[in-house]
This record gives C-alpha cells, sequence and structure tokens, in this order.
C-alpha cells in the first residue's frame, strides 16, 4: 500500500496526485462505517483530537466531529464564544498551552490565512486546516474529489465550472488546486470584482459569462454568496447577481447531459442556485455532506501515523 | 412484551395507552443504571445522537445528554449561539445536512411549533421532539406521568390541577393530553388571559379560581410564569398573580391530604410558588428530574430500534 | 499508603501536608498516562461529571475535561452562554436540580466566592472548586506545587515571590495558603492599591519593591494584569505598571541562579512580563499546564472514592 508521509494537512498545494489518490481511496474504504448499525470502529481510541473553531460553523465541525468519534477519538472542542481566547491571547500562546496538555491531533478553523501553518510550526500534534481566511479549505476539496470520483469513476479530463464569488472562496482555491492537479479542465467564472487578477496561476481558466463556463461542464460548483460579508462593495444587488450567475434549470442545458451539481453550502435558495436545480436528481450536494465525514476520517487515520517528526518543546 | 411501533416521538397525542404503559415501564427498569456505580449500559454503542437545541435549555438538554451518554450513543449537540444556523439556511437544508451525515437519532428543540414534525417527514433518523414552540414537549409529560406513577401507584382516576400560564406552556398542552387519555380528571387554571379559549377540547376542566383547582385535588401542577415572555399583557403584576395564584402552604390544605406538589423547572420562587411548598416533603419536584433521564433513556432505547421506515435520501 | 479522606476539594485551607503530598506523589504518577499512545485508564468509567462553568475558561475547562476524558468519565459540560442560568434560577435550585440526575463530580467555576462551599453542603457528589471570585482556585496550586517538587526536589525552605495583582487573584490566595503550609518563604509584591491589607495573615511577607522580593527568590511567580477588570483604579497605567513590576530579563540577576519563572496565564506579553523572559529556559509555564492536567486527574480519583459522606436528598 502507498504510505502517507505527511504530518500535517495545512492546504492541497503540498499534496502530490498519489497522496490525492490515497486520501480518497482510504475515504472511500472508511465511508462503509457510516453504514453500519455500530458506527464506530477502535482506531484512535486513547488519542486526544482538539477542535479549535475560531469561525462559527456547523456542518465543519460537525463533520469533523462526527469522524473523531466514529474513529474513537477523545474530543475537546473549542469555540471562540465560551473559550478565554477573548482575554487578549496570542495565537502561539494558545498553540503552546493546548500543545502542553498532550493532544494528538488539532483541527483548526481559524480568520486568518496561515493559522494552521503557525501551529504547525511550533506543535507536535498533527495539524489539520478546516477552514483558515480566504486561503485554503484543503477537507473541503477532497471531499469533492471523492464525490466526483463516485460519480463519474474518475477525475482527469472533466471539465469542472466553480461559479461565483471566487475570491472570498477558500474553497474555490483548494479546489483549484486539487482539480488542475488531478487533470481537470477548471473553470471560475463570476464578477470581475470578486475574480482574484491571479487566479490563472492556479491553473484555472477564467470567464464572466456563465455561458462559456457551463458549456460542455461535467461538473458545476456553485459557491454560496456571503451575504454575512459585504458584498455591496463587490456587486449591484443580490437580484442583478441571480440574473447574471444563479443557476437556474433552463441554464443547465448548456452543460453535458450526465452534468452533476454541487454546493459546499449552506445554500442560498434563489440567490445564487434555484431550488429545482438544488434539490434535482442530478445534485450531489448532500452527497458531498456525507463524503465530508469520510474523508475527515481517512484524514485523521492517515495523519495519526505520522506524529513525532519534530521535536516536541516538552515539559520537565 | 408489547412492542412499540413509532419511529418518532413528536408528542403525547399519537401514543396509545399502551404506548404509554410502555414507556414507563421501561423506564422504571432503566432508572436502576442511574443509581449504579457504573452508570452505563452499552445499548445505543455506535449509534450517532445529535442534540439540535435552537433554544437555550440547562435541564432538558442535560437530560438528554446524560440519558444518550448512559446508553454509550456518541453524541454531537448544537446550540444556535455556536452553530451556524445564523446564516440563514432553512430548518429544511439543516435536517438533510445533518441527516446526510447518517446519524441515527435527532433531538430537537426548536422556537417554531411543528419544526420536529418538518424533520420527521424528510429524516430517516428517529425524531424526539424536546419543546416544540406552545406546541408540545411530549418527554416532559412522560416523566410527570412516570413520577405520579411512581408515588401513586397508578393514573386514573386522579384529580391533577396544572395552575398558571396555560397558553404559553408546552408542557400544560402536552400534560393534559397525556392525563386526559390515561383517564386521570384534570383542571387547568389560570388568568383567563392565559388560558386558550379551545383548552377543553384537550379534555381539561377550566377555571379561574385556584380554590376550585386544588379542592380535592391528588397532584398540583404549578407552571412557571415566564418572565422572559412579555408578561405585562397578561397579568396586572407578579404580585397580584402571587395573590391569585401562587402557591402558599395555607392553599395547600384544599387538596387532599396525601397530595404531591410538581413543577416542570426552573421555578420561580415566590413568584408562583413559595419556597415552604417547594421544599416541602410533598414536593416531587427533584423526583420529576430524576425521572427525566430514565424518561429520555426508555424513548431513546424504545426508539432505537425503529429506524428504516421511511425512504432515505441517500448519497450516491 | 496514605488516604484521603475528603468528599469535596473546596479550597487548599482543610488540606493536611499529607494530604498535599498524596495529591502530589498521585499526580506524579498518572502524569505518565498523558505521555502513551492510548492515553486512557478506566479509573472513572461510567461515572458522570459535570462541569458547571458559570466564568469563560480556556485553560482550566479543557485541562479538566481532558483529565476526566483520560479517566474515562462521561461528562455533562455547562457554559453560562449556553445554558439557561439566565433564566433567574438560584444557584441551589441547579444544583439540586444537576444533582438528581445523578452526577458523581461536580466541577464548579464561579464569579462568587463560596459557590463551590454552598454545592458541597448540598450535594452528594464530590464538589471541585474551579476558581470562585477571588477566593480560592486549589488545583491552580497543586499544579504549581507539581511543577516546584519536579524541577526542585522538594518545597520547604525555598522563597517563593509572588509579582502582580495580588487583590483580584485567587491564585495568590491559594498559592500562599498552600506554599506557607509546605514551609516555603512565601513572598506577595505588587502596587499596595493591590495586596489586600490582611494578606500577612496567609503567612505571607508584603513589599512593593520589586527588587525585595526577587532577591535571592528560587520561584518567581508573576501574575496576570486582568485587562478585563477595571484597572484605572488601581494603577496609573499599564507602561507604569511595566515599568515597576515587570519581569524584564535584567531583573531575573537578582533572584538565585536556578530559579524558574512561572504564571498561571493567559500571559500579557509586555505587560507583567516580557517575552525574552516567558520564553525562556528557566520559564516552567507550559510545565504548569501539563501538570494541571495530571493534578486534575488525581484530584478526581482520590474524590471519586469518597462519596457518600452526605444524606443524599434523594428522588422518591
Amino acid at each position: 500500500m502507498a504510505s502517507f508521509s505527511h504530518k500535517d494537512l495545512l492546504g492541497i498545494e503540498p499534496l502530490s496526485v498519489e497522496d490525492v489518490n490515497l486520501i480518497l481511496d482510504t475515504a472511500a474504504t472508511l465511508k462503509e462505517v457510516s453504514a453500519r448499525a455500530v458506527k464506530k470502529v477502535p482506531t484512535l481510541r486513547g488519542k486526544t483530537v482538539i477542535n479549535l473553531f475560531f469561525e462559527a460553523s456547523t456542518r465543519t465541525r460537525s463533520s469533523f466531529e462526527l469522524a473523531e468519534k466514529r474513529l474513537s477519538a477523545d474530543i475537546l472542542n473549542f469555540s471562540a464564544s465560551t473559550s478565554s481566547v477573548t482575554k487578549g491571547e496570542t495565537l502561539l500562546d494558545t498553540a503552546y498551552t493546548l500543545e502542553s496538555m498532550a493532544p494528538d491531533i488539532i483541527v483548526i478553523r481559524h480568520e486568518s490565512a496561515g493559522a494552521p501553518h503557525l501551529l504547525s510550526r511550533v506543535c507536535h500534534s498533527n495539524i489539520i486546516n478546516a477552514g483558515d481566511g480566504m486561503h485554503e479549505h484543503p477537507t473541503q476539496a477532497l471531499l469533492d474529489a471523492l464525490t466526483i470520483r463516485t460519480v463519474k469513476g474518475h477525475l482527469d479530463g472533466l471539465k469542472l465550472a466553480i461559479i461565483g464569488d471566487i475570491s472570498h472562496s477558500r474553497v474555490a482555491r483548494s479546489d483549484t488546486i486539487l482539480f488542475n492537479k488531478m487533470g481537470m479542465d477548471v473553470w471560475v467564472c463570476g464578477p470581475p470584482t470578486l475574480i482574484p487578477w491571479d487566479f490563472h496561476k492556479l491553473g484555472a481558466r477564467i470567464t464572466a459569462h456563465i455561458e462559456e463556463a457551463l458549456e460542455g461542464a461535467d461538473i458545476v460548483m456553485m459557491l454560496r454568496l456571503q451575504n454575512e460579508r459585504q458584498n455591496e462593495a463587490f456587486i449591484p444587488s443580490t437580484r442583478e447577481y441571480y440574473n447574471l450567475y444563479g443557476l437556474r434549470r433552463e441554464r443547465m442545458r448548456l452543460a453535458k447531459k450526465d452534468t452533476i451539481v454541487m454546493h459546499p453550502g449552506p445554500v442560498n435558495r434563489g440567490v445564487e442556485i434555484d431550488s429545482d436545480v438544488a434539490d434535482a436528481g442530478y445534485s450531489v450536494i448532500l452527497n458531498q455532506v456525507a463524503n465530508g465525514v469520510a474523508i475527515r476520517m481517512a484524514i485523521l487515520y492517515l495523519l495519526s501515523g505520522n506524529a513525532g517528526l519534530r521535536p516536541k518543546r516538552t515539559a520537565r
């Protein structure tokens, strides 16, 4: 069997094609655990996993937590709202403090790009990036890959259209890096104000016209228009956005016949996607959620064998 | 042994007398687990229970969580404050998302009547209503029944007086339905502004006079005056309310000699009940709490055998 | 083996020197569990521990939770933000309610001095004080003792300088009582406005001059200047405070050559302590964190044998 040599999962960038295939194969195997009557294997028994969520999250946090529980880990949850991070402690001091409690794995979501990398530099524990600012969200990209591979049988050669607010999406970034690496034809599409000028460097083809993106697409991935961020500066109105970039049933005709529709969730129905598209037979949005648990189980399992690569700042 | 054929516990309404007796018998047996040195049985080992609490709660949430832990389930907790439900996702989308993570049981408390029923329509998991708006709170009614049956030996023929804010109480509603079903003489009493005009349809006798309600009562159940809701529109003042409907020691003389006093908690001492009544020997308020864990264990156990009655919207 | 006869850990005050030595010896043994690949022993299997945190906390709460998990306990977490304590329930009613759910151990942090003592009077469960107002924080003092004993080999005869805001520090209070009891020479130092007038009664020598405190000190313990409390009334400015009481490298020359620096955390770098001191080889701040888990495991283990010393207000 191929072996996984990484201590941390900080992003898609450092992964080789072999790494990705190993993760997907492992996840495909572990997916079966969640279908059993007893959804539990003893893989991480007696291991401590810390979920350090500085941003509110439902699906990612619960997906990680379920993955950890189904692997029998002991779990410590932090949310910014109930912890003392508001007391002004630096992230580095928080990291050193938690590390001194001897966790095995730390899962971190943080509003600043690079936060997981900072932890990685000082922690003996395995670090998993669960989303850092506008930077990366590697487990999301991997679950997207598992979803596509499960339906299509392979990844290479497929055309993927990622449509929406590319600038503020760590998903778009991780997906583009991953699917370009795996030999897919990646298109990103959105209002020019919401596409970073240098996105082509990640291997994406860029268009402002949804028709061009959808034309012959094997996979259409819609992104959430993040109402919780200030969008007024980027788009004239939600209605205008829907007219130009909303996924409606008639637009689906441009895509391949056997196309599938994806969305990282939560969905804004009637904004970036219509309900009859989100709930159609070609929508695999809920498959993405199910695959998320499997991918996270795979990552936890593969990393947990690789601790101790870095000297620990030990307690006497 | 009688068998329990329900997939969900959405309310008291759908339960037969046999169902209720089966639940109470099961709870009476499981109550013993919490008295052991090792308070744990492997009944739900490897099962995933999601506690989805959209309203703050101490006693109900902790009662469910303890029941789940003592049955060895894996648990995922959601509170509105730490989740992304604020991002505007619909309840239905939240339900589909959680369901895709393959839970076995979902316990939901929601400020809207009918929320558990919505989940029930789309979820393969067993759904347990932990309180929905002003509608039902079935596990509370069942723990009340267990408490009465344990002390009195039976339910039928007893006179129950429910006193207080009937309108805003899902407990009053579930209790009335349950105890009427079980052959008790149910009275509800409170300011006319706080009694729904159609409550007699549930089988209750209605009075605005506490003396009439207490007269010969076997059980007196006081309801919390919910200060967190706007009461100014319904009662002149808390003091006035206390004078007319507060349970004081001298008023207890009207009830039967062996009467018991109940309260779903948390208690407003000096508002709806005096301390010397709440703490008296005839008060079974803490018995209710203890029985709550047993009832929830029974419900979790009885439902967990009955999944899969509904087609699952599965992931590919 | 010496035996531990206390039902609760409410403070350092009631502990004998033998009790302290037993706790430290037990912790030193249990520390090894956190260094194993499988960080888990079945000591508290099937026991229920309730963590009742009325104040936000990262390190103390997580330290307790990890200790509990590594002893295999079932855990129920309460934080003020997600519970209904805001509904105006008295602490006593909350205690009775939780107690009725048959926990084995309750860990409480509360903003009021004496809250754990109130619980102790009515609860059959073992009560552990995790910090009560400005009063005591016994597990912090014990982890400090374990840290000093591990590095220095003994406690008696050592000079300890506690520097900072003594008035608002339950750590200073518990440390002073503990280390005076163990035969150490305890000095407290800070602005006169931040030292209680009667602190000498606890066995401390008091000075307003940091040089006098540091002179020949074996251990320097810096306290957090709690910015979250109003300090304007007590010190002219943070800068002034740093000039007079901040621990800088050059000041360390006054202490013994083999001195160690401690801090209960979280650290305010550049306020009460400089980064080059906090991160120096003589800093044992992270050792304190690691020892915290071990001390809490020891306390949980030692107390868990001693329930039932008080009549329980049982449910029928």
